[in-house]
């Protein structure tokens, strides 16, 4: 039986960076969001990363099923993609006129995403969210943005809710939120506000924090991607999350249509900083209209290391690998809870698995599962998906089952 | 006599980027804001960049006094800076639980920046005065924002105008816009609005475009300070731009006065992709409370490029260098001009110079001036300031003289 993990070195770090940041570690990766991640059995911080592991301040090793929430996507230090980072940096990165290696990659986007007809870079998944909103509605001189519940498109105000803080009413006067999967309601929609509608934005299927992840119901999108155009209306697809991981032509070809604007960042340069905001044609020049930039926004580097991150996922077919990699964790993590008698439910794709178990209200029981696998090495977190990396192994998913089974073993014997 | 440069590839290349980056090049760096550049004599791409100079796709030199905007404070490639981050990424950069780099990082910020309690990391500029603003909201529960005319705060709805696209009403409804150093305008704001001003955003000096700079007028912030405290309204100062330019405790600190929130990006790690918000103690639970965060937002190779830079900023006493190359420029500039007959305004602080030739209602000498200087391996811009980098020597600041001599001349012969 594998010791469990202990973090004196993390706690003692946390308490000098609560002094001089606020919350000592921010958002997704701090342990103020303890919905996602088990406190207690929390690494806090890294001091090295390599492959599909990362290494917490006190020597303990992790198998990284979140990825920097996205990014690793080829594993941590990937040699193709920081040495074309590298040969970049040599010659300049944020410099006065930008380099061409930014043409380079917007014309490899335009040739691997489906409905790209041009690219434009920015720094967060943000940033290309927040761009998409401002295109629609310059381009269609309407207000409303339609949401689905569960959604998650950045934080700039008006994707937040207003009892967030910070937030005020005219933040968000224009938001309809509808459920997902219905298109129907959207269909109603379009007749209560006609001529109203300036966006509809969605992720390609509904990655929800706190809840099953639930893809697109047969038809769905078909019928939204008929709507938005019989009324005008630009249809955004959020793929910052899962682009890349389903289909490098984009997720919505994936599902079988095409958006009118695609967003990507997390895995488009492999951790390196750049977003992207892909389009159609017919809205190429109301985003050249827009007032838009940002200081680092043409920095060279994450050019280089997008092209190279792209490159070789196409090379490799990442998509494919990646499925493979996560059936064959889903289909071990299902069978070892059933062992114990815990009903494990997958849900997602295969390469952003959402976990869950069954009969459990209170989430305690997966809470516990969750905890007693990070303080084995294996680094899940309770309500949020997670990210597949194509460094995984067959070994690594073995020891991933294994310490399961020994986390489910310990649930059992501290119920009996 | 120098011979002009010329710039087919240049030209070309930008033929290619039109077709899939809309505008080509967007924002500063790109010729559609031919109010800043002088778009017949500009390079549009880099081919690489070293210390003070960039070379475009067609060979030529630029001496270089936009530094990317900003960000080039060192020069480019400076070594410490370099060194410090290829330790770090061999370390790791964006991964799923921070290094202990952030915690140095916002450690040495306290340490440096008189007005800083705490700091907290972002990407742009943008996502940090945003932030600012969503903290003063949360804070006052006050809605209004007071902004002085002339400002650029970033690309988000909030700090645009209603005229530019995608901007609605509700975005902009609660702005406030005050002529800079109108201390008695603030006054008769904050009586006719009491309890309802959440913050005050400007930048510590009024550098805008199109028009000369402007210094604070004696006991103007001293006086908006104090206005600030009585009514309980957060003072924001954007130092974005003029950040460790003017003085490494803060540009506030220079003025004599401590923001409430001060913003931080460019010449915060010479480049490499961070931004900062700094704080006072009283709103650091309250920057806890917000929901604000980005993929990137926590990578360790932007933070030790950061630290590196701030060290050596501090080692060289980089504000006083940058002012006496700067004084040297501008003496250099006036006198040559005057030497031709032209009436050479050089306003702001030295270390960002606003160049402007008086007497010239249509702009066309000016721009005219600035063209021939480009052409001739001086990268100035119209009507932006510029920005002075440590790696400047005597020798580039004499080679400007005698190109900015050339332009002259060559402007008094056309006009005779």
């Amino acid at each position: 039986m594998k010791a469990c993990y202990e973090y004196p070195k993390s706690r003692e770090a946390f308490l000098r960076a609560a002094r001089v940041i606020p919350s000592g570690v921010y958002g997704h990766l701090g342990p103020a969001e303890g919905c996602f991640v088990p406190v207690e059995a929390f690494p806090l911080f890294s001091s090295r990363a390599e492959g599909t592991y990362f290494y917490d301040l006190d020597g303990n090793r992790f198998i990284d099923y979140m990825c920097a929430y996205g990014p690793n996507i080829l594993g941590y230090g990937d040699p193709d993609v920081e040495e074309a980072a590298a040969r970049q940096r040599a010659l300049g990165d944020c410099t006065t006129s930008p380099s061409t290696v930014m043409i380079d990659f917007a014309e490899l986007l335009v040739d691997t995403v489906a409905s790209a007809d041009w690219a434009f870079f920015a720094k967060n998944g943000n940033d290309v969210t927040s761009m998409a909103v401002m295109l629609a509605r310059a381009y269609t001189r309407r207000k409303k943005i339609v949401f689905f519940k569960g959604y998650y498109h950045g934080v700039s105000p008006w994707t937040q809710k207003l009892d967030y803080a910070g937030i005020i009413e005219e933040d968000v006067a224009h938001n309809i939120y509808l459920d997902w999967n219905d298109a129907d309601a959207l269909e109603e929609t379009f007749r209560r506000y006609p001529g109203q509608i300036a966006a509809v934005i969605s992720q390609p299927y509904m990655h929800g924090n706190f809840a099953d992840n639930v893809m697109p119901a047969e038809g769905f999108w078909q019928k939204v991607r008929h709507l938005c155009s019989e009324n005008g209306t630009v249809l955004v697809i959020d793929d910052v999350r899962a682009g890349f991981r389903l289909d490098l032509q984009g997720s919505d070809h994936y599902f079988g249509f095409e958006a009118d604007l695609i967003c990507f960042c997390k895995a488009l340069a492999n951790g390196y900083n750049v977003s992207a905001l892909c389009g159609k044609d017919f809205l190429k020049n109301t985003a050249s209209s827009l007032s838009y930039t940002g200081s680092y926004w043409l920095s060279a580097v994450p050019f280089a290391a997008g092209i190279a991150c792209i490159q070789k996922m196409k090379r490799l077919n990442i998509p494919a690998s990646l499925n493979e990699t996560g059936k064959k964790l889903r289909d071990g993590l299902i069978e070892t809870a059933r062992k114990y008698g815990y009903d494990l439910h997958v849900t997602g794709a295969l390469a952003l698995p959402y976990l869950r178990i069954a009969d459990d209200p209170s989430l305690r029981t997966h809470q516990a599962f969750i905890a007693e696998c990070v303080r084995r090495g294996v680094f899940f977190t309770n309500h949020h998906n997670h990210f597949i990396n194509a460094a995984m192994t067959d070994a690594d998913i073995r020891e991933t089952i294994e310490v399961a089974d020994e986390a489910f073993r310990v649930l059992r014997e501290r119920e009996a």
